[in-house]
């Protein structure tokens, strides 16, 4: 942040009086901006043994696989907008939603929900954000090229609490800057 | 959002090309400055029967009761922010975090992430931004005095929960406006 969005003056970067961060303090007015964390909300499609995962067609990582997840809107609940993701990168609407993982990923301040839901009907497809929709069996799952580690890990837990078929809400931290391997 | 905040030629709020909300897009450098809900994260600091509780020293709600919680910031996990809220409101340490509900308050794009967790020691004191902070047991809880509707109704979970001793993670809505009973 270089200016003031509320009068355009310069912004300075210093702890205000009665704080303990830096802040971002305009120069001309002397608002106070606050940078927060983002919340990112998606979920794991399942259909019986299968999980549905996108063939990303946006950068960054573009034609990696990865689950349906996307920046949480501010007219939205959580849920409402992991099935909003869902729908846009799918095609699909998922139900019966079920909180699942929220991952820490303090490095690029991000706050990942993810959910446990199924799909309600098998029509899912292409869309402008995937090239490829398609349901895949554990041993099939391309892990070599699965676009974030968050991914990897939701997946992982998955497949790991599914041998118990339990799926207790846990959290965890990702602590890995993404890999590029393009 | 008045002006850009990277290089201040005036914004416009419009829906960009390939997607379906208004946004805030600078007539200077075409940039889009996207608006995200804020985490708030918090505890229930308990200890044995009863629950620490601080009175506001801030505005709004100034003089009523609340459960530790504040803005989540962007170098630290959703539980390192609740531990250091509670510091800073109560000035004591608290342990054993668990995830205990999320709460979503779409008319102030807010998520609460209140934790449970334990009072490591009873050196709890007033602070700069609580004028007293106390133990209660459910039976002396000031409900009329609540700062926040998802305050009291945290309260109230964790009352109910614990008749069966069990404190499993759900989520849930607060649909109403914060109640101005000065």
């Amino acid at each position: 942040m270089n200016y003031c969005p509320h009068c355009a003056a310069p912004v300075i970067v210093e702890t205000p009086e009665a704080d303990n961060r830096p802040r971002s303090i305009c120069t001309g007015c002397g608002r106070i901006h606050y940078q927060n964390p983002k919340m990112v909300v998606g979920c794991i499609p399942v259909c019986d043994e299968r999980v549905l995962l996108c063939k990303r067609n946006i950068e960054p990582r573009k034609g990696f696989w990865t689950l349906p997840a996307g920046y949480l809107e501010c007219n939205e609940t959580t849920e409402a907008g992991a099935i909003r993701e869902t729908l846009e990168e799918t095609g699909v609407v998922v139900t019966e939603l079920q909180p699942y993982r929220l991952f820490d990923i303090v490095h690029i301040a991000q706050i990942y929900l993810m959910y446990l839901a199924r799909l309600q009907t098998l029509a899912f497809h292409a869309t402008e954000e995937s090239l490829e929709v398609r349901l895949f069996v554990e041993k099939d799952i391309p892990w070599s090229v699965i676009a974030f580690p968050v991914i990897e890990k939701a997946l992982q837990h998955y497949f790991a609490d599914r041998l118990h078929n339990d799926f207790p809400f846990r959290q965890d931290q990702i602590t890995e800057t993404i890999r590029t391997r393009y």
